[in-house]
């Protein structure tokens, strides 16, 4: 079978620029689909530059490096085994052409020639045209991102909530993500805005762009329809957004405390992370809490054994005895980054709050409900 | 229940000695067993000494710390949850005592209580007394393991085959392991030797004993029935040996070479890497090699496409070519430390040796079965 002739494409590259990019691009492969295309990597050789292109349907992502571009065109070849070649060839330049069926790469006296899928077949990434857009310093998008998007659900019980809602009002964009037994929010500015946004988005695919957010150089995230999209420096992230209305949270959130500790985060990390150790043995990685006379008391007891870890801590209002699944705390802990917490109790029965000790912005609040013990 | 009076142990360690000691025997530690004794490590305070011990039947592992001594006595507790709380307790003092049917453990004002197993019920290591013994550098019987345990089989078919059998004749120590597709053999001097031996040893005691070989002291190895006791500072290993003749491998190994190529390792292994990432996809790891005019052709095909990799050799003797599982050269490619390496042909149907290219000792040999090809 002869190709027409725009695909045959033949193009010159840097090792250690395509092995990244392949990297990058290789985290939005389909794996285990039904639909072997979405396996592919698209390479798209034009204007001295190359793009390479892999979406799963939910992410897509697209790269562009530098290219010496002979012939331009396109090929989709199995994603898996591009990446992984082209992560051994960081150190050479490479050369790929498409002769006859195959896609030929030729580095240093050798070749591997790649089985083409079809190019029609690979699925366009959404282009979003007039679309809403804020900028934000790529630091602050990540933090937002971090602190937030491990509280969304895993299971697909309520699809709604394996997305983090991203409002943007006034220039402070707000994420929350709640899976039904804790919630985080976090409040971070943007730089610029053309509008108001209102969308939830898949955590996984936040989880992408957090991981590829770099540099100094405001983002642009863009949403239309059913899309959101962040444009990073030749990185381009395009996901799907959830459909449905997110949970009304704010009513969730207590207004008043009885009790209020202030504590060290790093030594009530600690205690915990060794109360969860035993609490592990437990379906519900169950401890007991007790705020009282300036100690925070963390116990729990299993058929293992039993632990009692002391923290000491400041007190506002009255004593108060409550438990919890260790795992929520310990997954707090894990992303605040401030030096003292301060914890709002309402009741044995009513959730904690988690905040900075020192925030006036709520940069972030994380709200984790109490399970009920005889 | 209250315990007899010699169990009531008392004691004080440091938490960097404790979580080293408990680490390095969690390695014996028997895990989803279906006797939970198996499961627990063994704590034995005497003569100003803690005792730590873990056995999971076929390996057991002993390790003796400093310790103040309040009381001597003896504990099993629940292994996995004790290493690892005390990982997380190097930069403290630890006490440790037994009260009523707990052992508590005491660190900074906190504490956790573990259930107490039964003493009577650990199984104790293997004694050896008047055993045959040799003593080797812990780093020459590091490597002789490593060079050799990786070729033993993991399927239960034929079990004496998941050793590795050692052999010592005349002050030169043989190790030898094969799975029926490709077979390891490496010799070292030992430093001194009461007798010959030869002894089957499970690979994965033998991985344990090389992963804590370390230092510049000569070890003792002890063997005396069925049990292999390796002897480091302060730690002792203790493996009971398979039962069974080993394979009669001498027999197997070619004697001369219609082929001999001379290769650059780091150069042989990059390009075999390359095709086998090609050739993962084939049941076989299909790789083929021919050797003419002082080049190494690699090739691979499967259905996601083809390589071909050029490597420069030396060759003496005639043209040959030959396919392999590419995963067996990897494999010992991945433990050959040679610049260069010899590797000899008998024929398209015969086996393939790899040896260093200066060896006049048998430092090490691996024998790999080619796959017959239509």
């Amino acid at each position: 079978m002869s190709l027409p002739p725009e695909r045959n494409m033949k193009v010159l590259v840097q090792g250690i620029d395509l092995s990244e990019a392949a990297s990058r691009v290789g985290k939005a492969l389909g794996t285990r689909t039904i639909n072997p295309i979405l396996e592919g990597i698209k390479l798209k050789a034009e204007n001295n530059t190359l793009t390479l292109t892999a979406t799963d349907l939910e992410l897509g992502i697209e790269k562009t490096i530098n290219a010496d571009v002979a012939l331009e065109g396109e090929a989709v070849i199995p994603g898996k085994l591009f990446l992984d070649l082209v992560a051994r060839l960081k150190n050479t330049a490479i050369e790929m052409g498409i002769e006859g069926s195959k896609l030929v790469v030729k580095y240093m006296e050798n070749k591997m020639e790649f089985a083409l899928l079809s190019v029609d077949e690979f699925p366009a990434l959404a282009k979003l045209e007039n679309a809403d857009w804020f900028t934000i310093h790529p630091n602050e998008f990540k933090d937002l991102i971090t602190k937030t998007v491990f509280s969304a659900a895993t299971e697909d019980s309520r699809p709604i909530l394996k997305g983090c809602h991203l409002d943007l009002t006034d220039k402070t964009l707000t994420a929350v993500a709640l899976d039904g037994y804790r919630m985080s929010l976090a409040k971070r500015q943007v730089e610029k805005a053309s509008a108001g946004i209102s969308v939830v988005v898949p955590a996984r695919s936040l989880n992408e762009v957090a991981a590829q957010l770099e540099g100094d150089e405001p983002v642009v995230v863009s949403v239309q329809k059913n899309y959101l999209m962040v444009d990073l420096i030749h990185t381009r992230l395009v996901t799907r957004l959830l459909e449905g209305d997110f949970i009304n949270y704010k009513q969730i959130i207590p207004t008043e405390a009885q009790t209020t500790i202030t504590v060290s985060k790093a030594q009530f990390d600690e205690a915990l992370s060794r109360a969860y150790l035993l609490a592990r043995g437990d379906r519900n990685n169950l401890v007991r809490l007790s705020a009282s006379g300036n100690l925070l008391t963390i116990t729990s007891n299993t058929d293992f054994g039993s632990i009692k870890e002391i923290v000491p801590v400041g007190i506002e209002g009255v004593d108060i005895t409550i438990a919890f699944n260790a795992k929520y705390f310990a997954d707090a802990l894990r992303v605040a980054d401030d030096e003292h917490l301060k914890i709002a109790f309402e009741g044995a029965s009513k959730p904690a709050i988690i905040r900075p000790d020192k925030d006036k912005g709520e940069s972030f609040l994380f709200l984790i409900l109490p399970v009920r013990v005889l």
